[in-house]
């Protein structure tokens, strides 16, 4: 993306200053989003050190350092619109159909997120990524005091899409609404229009900083992810350095040379140890992941 | 209960003409409450001849023969006033923990229920029983077309109760209906009214018939069972004869003088193969199971 | 195979006089075996009429008719040897990430399978397929007695094998012996040798028909199905015709258009309503499918 | 019991220098044990400071600190010689069913316990307690090299009591092993035996230090518990300090007065934050909490 990329990761974007574990349905997870050569699960799920499924039993970041309340993964294949979802409500780091599917499955674009729930129920339905249509959603985050403000935004929901809404999160109501305030036309947009709704709310409900989010969102070709927080502390959010540039840092990692120049990884937290391979969303950010280019934006909620 | 006891099942007693496998969220199930003398849940559980969890596995009766789609089951204990509800979203019939609780738990009133899903997502926010406060609730059938006016019944739910719905069944929302409606004041009458919501949401909708139920609803000392169809074709119910008919028919069945003349049993399908243990409750009919001696009345929704 | 395809089937082969359910440890299941054109596994599990996954909630042959008690599927991918195991301890019939699977992976040569416990604990490591390196292996059937052989059985398995034998079934446990009686190197003869000692073994005890199997073993290229039980009333087994044949009969049908000539089928019980599509494999035989041509022969456990 | 009570927890007792997660079935976890006035699961379960539920998600001692992979608890019941053991797979600290059943159990002697595997399946038939007719046991640590020793082990196993092993775990086969040597006439000796051969296989096999335990085992009657490891570096095990010694230090502590003076926790690793209320168990102990009085002895074993 352009940024300011190959720089070290920085301490104060080690932070992680969302909010306690306090309240119903506030879900603080770990997540990531691949795009790229299309390649094999596992090699980017479970083969570098510190991977997403080592983060489900031990992370360094956040609030919770075991994410161990469900997972999800999902992935495009060609010929089909539609992603795979996989999810399940046990650790990711114990179940072996994960693995299997990660050993055996290769993917262009794929999503994959663990969960520590704080309350809401651990069941298929509340895990992420979420999917409608060709669209899957992940989030790492918080609506604020949602159990105070869900029969709200659920009214705000457009009802033909009302019957999809199957859990009961505030990352999947995100979707959905975004999903009505138009992600299939114009996702930042959307999602900006979403953010500025949930604020709205909350802040009528009296909450002081209603919303928390890093949020990854594709329709199998595009992929945004986004960074915001009302309190200006958002959750941790990293993207990774261009390969090319990666590549003549360190000639002599084999990853680097089977993987496509556009290859590109969002995370919450590093995976691996290579050193100038990840880069800080900055707060209020989103990038798009896309043929024609990577971006990056400031984000800011619509009123 | 007042009424016609002792008599045998009639042939038509034994048809379930319930809607159809079509739609989603549409539940069809099995279900059983007991009140009376404490006594060991597998005695009723397990035990009988075509017990409840025999009929997880083959019913005789009903559109679903298989009720393979997760379980419940919650009971009241001394000096506590909310029941213990343990659900699971495995067959019943395979379930060691459920048959572990059964060998142990000692109640004088319980409530199991087993469930065929047909759309809606098999999670433990969707088994039953469901439970408020001291208050629990199982049901069989269905809102017919419950993704069409599942929006507009939702919003009927009461806001302070809106947050207290867990899951994404017909049942559920029936329960949060009920308690909106006034169900710990007058269960019968705030179960009328609900099913009176339920019909005219339904008809707005063009649904010819939108109700289709079972209920069994208990605070832990009264016991009120409802049958009803909006096509006066309701699934099939059925109270056990009083404990001392039952004696003076069996004088020989052991089971009968360990329990006391008020226990009473109500269950979608009979238990057993004692002759003249099972009534059929009527077509549009609720009975209450209580210390001041049991009921039997006219069920109509309430406009 | 070299047989009398075509074939109507016959009302005595819809028989299956597997033992009854009694005793601990008995696996009755129903499984489906696949090898041709690459292929979505949706084609084969879900859409046809009769379909595996259909058969999980209501078969229409065999002791049991509701297999619930978890479900398995393994597939091959290109560049990989070893097959991905992917299975469960639910309903195959609402589990989710199964259809997800079915919907997005393609596979030349997979195996599915139902499975009916009664005893053996329902826990992903009794679920089939078993899967040693590249081999896999599925069954239908039991070890007569099987508790009270299951030690014999056990120290016969060689002992650099034993630490792989995962779960408690008679189906593992037959695939560890044929593992050690060299079914790496040839196949046939090692279920042979496995089923004679079986035999043996079970005649030591006082058994009088030890075993009862329908068998699926492949290491990826060849596909071996055995029919065998030593009472001669084995359960059911049936392989698809040739396509060629098939078209041929069936012009119309355009499913037959999308896939080579050397596509098979073997399952326990007919999928679909296509006439002339199934042939039973006779009592005690033995099937190969291969590149080099298909083969039937006479199957006689050795001593 | 007789040893130095009431002393402070030393920082060498916190330690717990078990083995490594390396090789296969390697379990380690925590426990609780609990015998005195009957009391409802939940006081002790949930309720104190850094509760057994509480380190299942963030142990403070011992080589893993999450103990997600499983749970169990067994209680006995007037009445009832064989106790209920309830055992799920998925983590404790999200287990709604475990909750409901520790707020409205009471028994007067009862087993916790919260599983870490570091290969071992995560299934049911895993978890501890293990219960055989009246008998419960559970473990925390581990045999070392488990799948090298398995089979040597289990053709230790008398014959009759082979086919009751479920799982898959050392810790399973360490209960069957001392069933197999006398368990229920003689504990203490029947573990000092399974002790000695389990050391005496593993010398066999190369292995320097092949146990490392600490166990809790009881017929409902009787609470033994034992300290050992091979080593001489056991996990970490306490027992709680006399009540009535208790009382006396802190008069204010409602709770203290509603438990009888006989009322014993043994523990993995403290609960609470009560001074004086914990005493480690020396190396190589054991204890019996009975009846007659309580008993600590050196525990060494036999050849």
């Amino acid at each position: 993306m352009k940024g300011t990329e190959g720089t070290t990761v920085r301490e104060e974007d080690r932070r992680d200053d969302g909010p306690r574990r306090t309240g119903k349905a506030v879900d603080m997870c770990r997540w990531l989003a691949y795009s790229g050569t299309p390649i094999l699960l596992d090699s980017i799920l479970y083969r570098p050190v510190h991977s997403l499924i080592d983060q489900s039993l031990h992370a360094k970041m956040g609030v919770e350092t075991t994410n161990g309340d469900g997972f999800g993964v999902g992935w495009y294949v060609p010929d089909k619109d539609s992603p795979a979802v996989v999810r399940d409500i046990g650790p990711a780091w114990s179940d072996r159909n994960l693995r299997e599917i990660a050993e055996h499955v290769v993917s262009p674009l794929f999503f994959a997120h663990i969960r520590a729930s704080t309350g809401t129920a651990v069941q298929q339905t509340n895990c992420h990524p979420f999917r409608h249509g060709r669209w899957m959603w992940m989030h790492n985050g918080a609506i604020a005091e949602f159990h105070r403000v869900r029969r709200d935004l659920a009214l705000s929901v457009e009802p033909g899409l009302f019957p999809y809404v199957e859990g009961s999160t505030d990352s999947e109501m995100m979707f959905y609404l975004s999903l009505t305030l138009g992600l299939e036309e114009d996702p930042p947009g959307a999602v900006a229009r979403m953010a500025g709704l949930v604020e709205r709310v909350g802040h009528e409900h009296g909450v002081e900083f209603p919303l928390q989010m890093t949020v990854s969102v594709t329709d199998g070709v595009r992929l945004c992810a986004f960074r915001y927080s009302s309190q200006k502390r958002s959750r941790s959010l990293f993207y990774s350095t261009r390969v090319d540039t990666l590549r003549s840092l360190h000639p002599d990692v084999a990853f680097l040379r089977e993987i496509s120049d556009d290859a590109r990884l969002i995370v919450s937290e590093p995976l691996g140890d290579l050193p100038g391979a990840w880069n800080a969303v900055p707060e209020g950010t989103y990038g798009v992941v896309q043929p024609e280019g990577d971006e990056m934006h400031a984000f800011e909620p619509a009123a």
